[in-house]
């Protein structure tokens, strides 16, 4: 495996932020506290010529005055100042730098491309390579950088690739409730000199990476991203969320991050052809990461589902048939299972299992579940948990709920949880049912069972994940 | 308008419960209880043979037994002992029977199907209208009648004619929490007397009833459904989830609720052409209903948004697309008026209004929104409202919120909002941020703008929304 440029240039040694601010909430103040609050072992050195110390730090007045190196700069200054800044990092030695500077191409404006051109020039000039502009740059937990005080400080294994900043904050703290956690994410803006694909070449190295997201607004070399997507999906997944697929989506692509978005039917054919998963929303790209983090490999598409009423199960049925997978008929053999165990309605019960139709209360969804994963014909297990509702539910127990589904049965086949997550709304935000259920969330959490709000939601997560898997098993 | 048979049986002026039971937390008894804390002003007549006393309510062994008149009859005995038990109400004089009680057609077994149809047999001979077997029965708040313990005491203006009783149940209490209440709502499940027809003809010409939800497994007549469709949603919108459009959901519908179910397709084109709308899910039946309920008519397709970010304004065009909608570019008067006012983006913002590029604090959202609402292209506005997520915004308030969103907008065009409402996680249950979130919903409902989780659920909502007011339009 070659040496990554980028390798080095994610693990600055010391960082300034050009352009840091001494008022509490401003970006440029925020900056040089998420270093310090996240844990950055290396020197911190704001730079701003009005003071002498921001955030209890010694702050220089121009990068050159800073006593030590400077591996990696921030630069949250106004877009007419960066030309005279990347002259004096090059004088420092600077490596890299993060331009979360923006109004360049983005704006749409003749004189915008023209110094976005000139910044390019630049750097090249001065051996510096660029992150933006017009981004949020690195969030890197385990190096203790971050550019956001409402990302997770917790470390994982996932990598996001984002074009947008907002996304990459979003994501990063909307993935950490579902128990994804982040190995490195980096927003990357404008793109106009690492780009989408250098990110994900190198996060395909990664060691520390094992699934990768994207958003991507546009795509500079579509070629290159596809050879890129059949070599890295061989090893690890990479899930893609394309904004800018319709019509006006293309035309807002451009005033944001001044890319050239295409049909959607084009990029979502390449993408698939290339080994990569298409997401369709935000919460697909989290819903997948979800279920690529907690689920073994899905060796196929049938699903066995317990735990429902009647009205549960039917729709249960028809969301994840919408979605690919097959909710084959309840085995004969787990039909004489069932006969022979004393089961009055041996001869009823389906697969989905409707739990309003149950025979005897010691008879759970987990015993359906049990013996859908001890049958060849099940790959994959959904049980349906119903939010508590009724206040006798008040004193059931985590350990109940977990008993009622068998939790142990993950160990025999991939499975997956489904806990209601409907509108909060009224005075319930300090009622015991929403307790109740973020303690059970917190639980899968840590039984490395994944959840979703919906079937339908964790029905098209499965199936694209059985689907890359099928798709891994012909290719190797 | 005729008088419809229903009217009668819905307005029950006393009720019996036979099957009623002592133990807490079993049907039988929620049935009793239920009557009594939802404040039914009529008569409560617990009937069962080994009790005096049920709920603190005089118990007696025989309907018959019962002094003054009976109504209507709740059964929750065993299948075995309904025939019996028809007689004994024809005796009594009583009108109509609710069978909570199931274990017939449903079960797929032949004595199941003779007991359904002897079952029908008896009570015409016994002039007794039935409601199932196999279902919860009726749900009228207004009316002190419930058959749960978890539904909203709140009545409101919607009716529910569902097939399944769980999905009564969540439908009734997941509306509350969108600030959607009913009318009445009905379970109704095996339907072998009153069907589907019969509560939807009810219903509209209920003057209580505004609007008309249902979940329908199986059709019995679908010419009559249609024509009943073509009739009522002249006057009111009838939305119709249909369970069962699948191979398996096929499949199980058969066996929760005796139906014969059948394409997806054909489903479809029947409910379009009649003038109802599909919906595709619970949570897009809830989404619908939210929409019919707070929103005025909406004109046309084109949307205005403003509130997101870069990437979010980007998604949010690509959702609306394909929902249906139109997000027509930023109209050059609005430009103008923005130039005249002053902005440094009046050429460079769009719709949507990405507000992460705006120029000074005080050019909000609701600036946008306003400009779009007089603007005579605009339709519709949606306001992202983002969720809190930085420390410092604990100190926001609604008003705060209110304001950067000129809620006051909404008396010029119809407008919702999009609330981020992520799965619930770790131990963020008492967190200031749900709380935070719980009071907007609350203070959204008050204000009468419907709110949605994400913008691709409003989009598709208010899409559907807009093509019934443009079919009505051509139809009047």
């Amino acid at each position: 495996m070659a040496f990554h440029p980028l390798e080095e240039i994610l693990h600055p040694g010391s960082i300034a932020v050009i352009g840091a601010t001494a008022g509490e909430n401003t970006p440029g103040n925020g900056f040089v506290r998420s270093l310090m609050e996240y844990g950055f072992k290396g020197n911190i050195y704001p730079v701003n010529p009005k003071h002498s110390e921001i955030a209890g730090l010694v702050a220089y007045k121009n990068v050159k005055d800073i006593p030590g190196p400077v591996d990696y700069v921030i630069s949250s200054i106004p877009a007419h100042g960066v030309l005279e800044m990347i002259q004096d990092c090059g004088e420092k030695g600077v490596k890299a730098i993060h331009l979360f500077t923006a109004r360049f191409s983005e704006t749409g404006r003749k004189e915008g491309v023209e110094l976005e051109r000139k910044v390019l020039a630049e750097a090249r000039k001065a051996k510096i390579r660029l992150i933006g502009p017009n981004c949020m740059g690195l969030f890197y937990p385990a190096h203790g950088i971050s550019f956001s005080d409402a990302l997770p400080k917790k470390g994982g294994t996932t990598g996001f690739i984002s074009q947008s900043g907002q996304m990459a904050e979003d994501v990063g703290r909307y993935a950490a409730l579902r128990g994804v956690f982040f190995s490195k994410a980096i927003s990357y803006g404008n793109a106009i000199d690492f780009n989408e694909c250098d990110f994900l070449e190198y996060m395909g190295q990664d060691p520390a990476t094992e699934r990768i997201l994207m958003y991507v607004e546009g795509v500079r070399d579509g070629l290159r991203l596809s050879n890129l997507l059949k070599q890295i999906t061989l090893k690890k997944p990479v899930i893609i969320l394309k904004g800018g697929t319709g019509e006006s989506g293309t035309r807002m692509t451009s005033s944001h991050t001044a890319s050239m978005a295409g049909s959607k039917q084009v990029w979502q054919a390449m993408v698939r052809q290339a080994g990569g998963i298409s997401a369709d929303s935000m919460d697909e790209l989290l819903d997948i990461a979800t279920s690529f983090t907690f689920l073994p490999r899905i060796e196929g598409f049938n699903v066995g589902i317990a735990g429902g009423g009647g009205g549960a199960s039917v729709l249960a049925a028809d969301h994840c048939e919408a979605a690919g997978l097959k909710v084959i008929p309840l085995p004969v053999e787990i039909r004489e299972e069932l006969k022979q165990s004393g089961s009055k309605i041996w001869d009823w019960i389906d697969n989905p299992a409707d739990m309003s139709i149950r025979d005897r209360s010691d008879f759970t969804p987990g015993h359906c579940l049990e013996l859908m994963a001890k049958h060849r014909d099940f790959h994959l297990l959904a049980a349906l948990m119903m939010d508590p509702h009724h206040e006798h539910q008040r004193s059931t127990t985590l350990e109940d709920i977990l008993n009622q589904f068998k939790i142990e049965t993950r160990f025999i086949k991939p499975m997956l949880a489904v806990v209601p997550d409907k509108s909060l709304g009224g005075e319930e935000f300090d009622d015991w049912k929403w307790e109740m259920l973020c303690r059970l969330r917190t639980r899968l959490m840590e039984l490395k069972v994944p959840f979703y709000p919906t079937i339908a939601r964790a029905a098209r997560a499965a199936a694209k994940m059985a689907e890359y898997y099928q798709r891994v098993t012909g290719k190797e």
